[in-house]
C-alpha cells in the first residue's frame, strides 16, 4: 500500500515449530542482502506451529530482488520438510468479485479501488443476476451475468452453473475471489478449485439467528449490536476461518429495515478490511482459525 | 446522576398508542406547574404501543413536587385503561448484588459506587461462595454467604436455597437485584418475586457457542470479537430482554486465558452500563425487547 | 428512511423554555388528528431553551396531512414569540455536493445514494477542479467544474468565484450543501446565503495539529487514534457546531500515507453519518453546539 | 500474563537498522536452545531504526534460562555498538501509583490487581492528599500521604517535596511509576530519575482545549467524543510519547458533570491498557513516538 517505487517481496512461511527457524530464514534472506522491512512471527505453542511473514527489499548496493521462485526454494531447503513457503511480489493483485443483487459491498470495493485505497484491483464482476450491471459498468469494469437458470427459466444443474462461473473467473486469473453478498451456496468441488482464495462476508448477531429473515429476528429479539464476519471459504466447513469481525450499535428505534441498513454499513466495512488483509498476504489459515498479521 | 439539589421525579408511562397521549400527560404535569426537563417518547408503530419517560422538577414558584402516588393516579385517570404508570423520585436507589466467585463485575460496581459514578448504592452482596467476602468487606458492605449446600455438603433443594436468598434480599428492600456473574440458575418462582427487577450479564460471541468452556470454543473458532450482553431476567425466557451489548476485539495471539480476560473487561463495562440505565429508570420492557431511553 | 408509503411530516420547534410547551404543541397536533410516531425533546436547563422534533402521520380516518405552512402557523400562535417553528414533509431531500480533488467522501455519498442508503438525493456535484468528473458522471449526475482561476490562470476574485458557485447551487434549489473535502475557504457572505445549511468534514487529532501536513505531524507525534469531525459551517466561526465525530485506531506501523488512508476511511463515515442526520432534520443548532436527535 | 509456570524471558533490542540483525539475534538465542514463543519486529524505514521484542523459553531438554545479564551481553556483542539491549524475566513487576484526590484511575488499577488481571502488582500508593487513604487501605496496601505543604500550610519547595516523593518511591524499587491523576507538575530533575519509567494519563478532546475546566469547555463546544491519552513522561516534553488513546461518545444531553464522568470512564480504561503494556515490556520509545508491540 506504500507509495514506494522500490520492488518488494513478501515472504510467507508456516511449519511445525522448531528451534532456530527465524535464524535459518533470516540467514537465507541475509545471503541475498535483503532488508527485512517488517516481519511478524507467531508460534501457536499448543499446536507447536510457526507462522512468519516478512516484507523484504534489496539492501543498498544489492542490484535486484532474487526471483521469487528461487528464494522460496532456498528457504524450503533450510526449513522442516512440512514447511509451506510462499514468496510473492508485493503488488496490486487482481481480484474477481461475485455478487447477486445487493450493491453495498460491491460498491464499497469498487469505490476503494477507484480512489486508490484498495491494495489490489478488481478485474471483473460476476453475478447470477443482471441488477448490478449499471453500477459495475460505471466503473469501466467487465460485468458478467451468469444466470443460474436457462433461457426458459429452469434451474441449471449446480455443476453446470459453477463450471461456467469457474471458466469466467479463470479467464481473469485472479489472486482472490471475493463474494460480496453472492447468495448462492458453492459446492465443495468449486471451493476446492480456489483453496484458501475465496473470501465471503455475512452478517452476525449476538445471539446468533438461524433461518430466514435474520434482521427481522434480530429486531424481534431487540439486539443492541449487529455484526458482520468476513471469512475464508473452505470446503469442509459452512463457516470458514474468520478474517475480520466488527459490530455496529443499534437501538429500539431501529426498524427491521434500518437494522438491515446498519448491517449493510458494517458488512461493507468488514469485507473491505478482510479484502485489504488478504491482498497484502497478511492472513494465514490455521485449522479453523486464522493468523492475521495486521 | 445530576449534581442538582432540586427534587426531581421520573414519570414513566407505557400503554397502547392513542392520539393525544403526550398532550394528556403534559396536561397533568402542567397543572402541577412541573417543568419537563427531559422527555423521551417512542411509539412502536407495528405493535401500536407507546412509551414515555420524563424527568420533572417544580417550576419556579411551585412550592413542592406532588406526591408520586397522587401524580401517578392523576395520570392513570387520563390514560387508556391498560396504561402502566410509574412516578418515582430520582434518587440513588438501593441494589443488592449477587455473585459467585468471579470478582471482576462485582468489583467494578463496588468501585463505581465508591467513586460516586453509580447512580445508586449497593446495600449488600450475596454469594453462594465465600470467596468474595474480602473484596466486599473492604468496601465496608455487608456480605452474605448463602451456600447452596448444607453443613455436610449435600446440595440444598433449590427452593430452600432460593427462599433464603429471597429472605436476605428482601431484608434490604432493594430496587434491583444485579447478578454479577452469579452462576446459579434461578427458578421461575424466584424470578417472579422480582418482576423486571433482576439484571444479568453474560458473555456473547459471534458466532454463538453453546455448552461448557465458551472461551476455549471461541479460541478454537478463532473469533475476532468477544461480546457481552446485559439483560433483564424474566421467568419465561432463558434469555431475557437485552439492555446493553458491546464487544472487544481480540486476535490470534490471544490464548483462551487472555480471551477470558478480554471477556471480563467487556462484561464489567456492559454490566455497569446496564445497571446505570436501570437505576435511572431508563429501561422499559417490551415483550422480548427493551426500549432504552439513553 | 422508512419504507412507508404514508405521508409524514417533521415538526421542529425551538424556543425559550416555558411550562407546558409540549402540551401546547401536542394540542395543535391532536386537533389535526395527527399521530406522533416519534418525538424527541431536550431542554438545556442552563440556557433555559427547549428543543422538540416529532414525526407525525395522519391518524386512521383523518383524511390528509395538513399543509406544512398552515400547521407551522398554528404552532407559532401557541408558542412563545421567539419560537422557531419548522414543519416539513419527510422525503428524500436534494443536496448539492462540493468537492475538490479527493474522491473518498464524494464517492461514499454517491454510493449510498445509489444503493438507497441515503435519506436524500444528490442532484449535482460542483468542483473547483475537473478531477472528479469521471467519478460523478459514472453515477449519471451533473458535474460542474467551476475553476477558481480564469482562462489564463489568474486567480478569480473570491467574490466572483463564489457568485458563480452560488448561481449553480441555487439552480438546483438544494436543501443542503455538503462540502465533501472542498478545499476552498468560504466567505462569510457566501455562508450567510445558506444559513445552517452547509455541512463540512475535516480530520481531527488528539492532540490537535495546526498548519500544513497534518498527517505528517500526526505521524511524527505518534498518535494512536485519528479522528474526523463533521460540522455545520457558520459565518462567525472557523469551526462550526459539531454534528458527528468518530475516530479510527492506528499504530506505529502506519506510515503518514496509511494514516492519511485511515483518515479518509473515518472522514467518509463521519460525513455520511452527518449528512444522514441533517437530511432527516435531526440536527438543531444551539449556539456553538448542536442538539442531535438520533 | 499467561498462566504458564515455565520461566520466560523478554528480549528487547533497538538499534540502527542493518542487514541481518534478526539473524544475529536469533543465532545467539538458538545457541542457548531458547524457543522464541513470539517476536515482534519493526523497522522505521525513514529513521533506519530497528526494534525487536521476543519472549523466549528454554527448549525441551535445555536445563535453564541463561542469566538475563549474560544473555544481554552476548547479544550486545553481535549487534551494532549503538544497540540498546535489555533482557528481563517475565514476571509480575512492582509498580508505585501516585494519585491526588480522584479515585477512578487508582481504583481501576487496584481492582485489576486484586482480580489478577494486571500483569504486575501495586506495591504502594503515594498521594499529596489524604483523600484516597481509605480506598487504598481497603486493598491492604501501604498509603503514603506526602503533602506538598508543611505543618503550617506553607507550600514546600518543589525540590523538597520531590525528594521526599523519590525517597518513598525508591524504597519500593518499582519497575514503573504510574501517575493515576496525580495533579502536580514534576520537574525535569525528578523525571530524569525514572527515565522512560513514568506513565501518565490525561483527557483529550477533539478539538483540544487549553486551560482550566476542560470539560466545561468541551461542553460549551458541543463535542461528540471525549478522549484520553496515556503517555510516557519525559523531561523534555510536556506531552511525552503516546502509549494508548481511546475515546467515548457523548451527546447534547451530557452536562459538564456527565462529560467528566465519561472522561473518567475512558481515562481509567486507557490508563489500564497502557499500564498492562508497559508491565509486559511492550513499549519502546522512539523519539516523540512509541513502538507498541501489542
Amino acid at each position: 500500500m506504500a507509495a514506494s517505487a522500490v520492488a518488494r517481496e513478501i515472504v510467507l512461511v508456516d511449519c511445525p515449530d522448531d528451534v532456530g527457524l527465524i535464524h535459518r530464514i533470516t540467514g537465507v534472506l541475509g545471503a541475498h542482502r535483503l532488508n527485512i522491512e517488517s516481519n511478524h512471527e507467531f508460534v501457536d505453542t499448543d499446536a507447536r506451529h510457526f507462522f512468519f511473514r516478512a516484507e523484504v527489499t534489496p539492501a543498498v548496493g544489492a542490484a535486484v530482488l532474487p526471483a521469487s521462485g528461487a528464494l522460496a526454494e532456498e528457504l524450503t531447503r533450510v526449513l522442516p520438510s512440512a514447511a509451506r513457503v510462499r514468496v510473492t511480489r508485493a503488488e496490486r493483485r487482481p481480484i474477481v468479485v461475485c455478487a447477486t443483487r445487493e450493491p453495498h459491498c460491491l460498491g464499497e470495493l469498487l469505490l476503494l479501488d477507484t480512489v486508490g485505497d484498495l491494495p489490489g484491483r478488481i478485474v471483473a464482476v460476476i453475478s447470477n443476476h443482471d441488477t448490478l450491471r449499471g453500477l459495475v459498468e460505471r466503473f469501466g469494469l467487465p460485468f458478467h451475468h451468469l444466470p443460474h437458470h436457462d433461457a426458459v427459466g429452469s434451474d441449471l444443474p449446480r455443476e453446470t452453473h459453477e463450471m461456467e462461473l469457474a471458466r469466467v473467473i479463470d479467464s481473469y486469473a485472479p489472486e482472490y475471489v471475493v463474494l460480496a453478498r453472492y447468495m448462492r451456496v458453492l459446492s465443495e468441488d468449486f471451493v476446492g478449485r480456489y483453496p484458501d482464495r475465496i473470501v465471503n462476508i455475512h452478517h452476525s448477531f449476538l445471539p446468533a439467528f438461524a433461518g430466514a429473515s435474520p434482521y427481522r429476528q434480530a429486531f424481534a429479539r431487540g439486539v443492541k449490536v449487529i455484526g458482520a464476519t468476513a471469512h475464508v471459504v473452505t470446503a469442509e466447513l459452512d463457516d470458514g476461518p474468520i478474517i475480520a469481525q466488527d459490530v455496529i450499535h443499534v437501538d429500539h428505534t431501529f426498524t427491521p429495515e434500518r437494522m438491515a441498513q446498519a448491517g449493510r454499513d458494517v458488512e461493507k466495512l468488514v469485507l473491505a478490511k478482510a479484502v485489504r488483509l488478504v491482498l497484502e498476504e497478511r492472513v494465514f489459515l490455521h485449522g479453523r482459525r486464522t493468523v492475521v498479521f495486521e
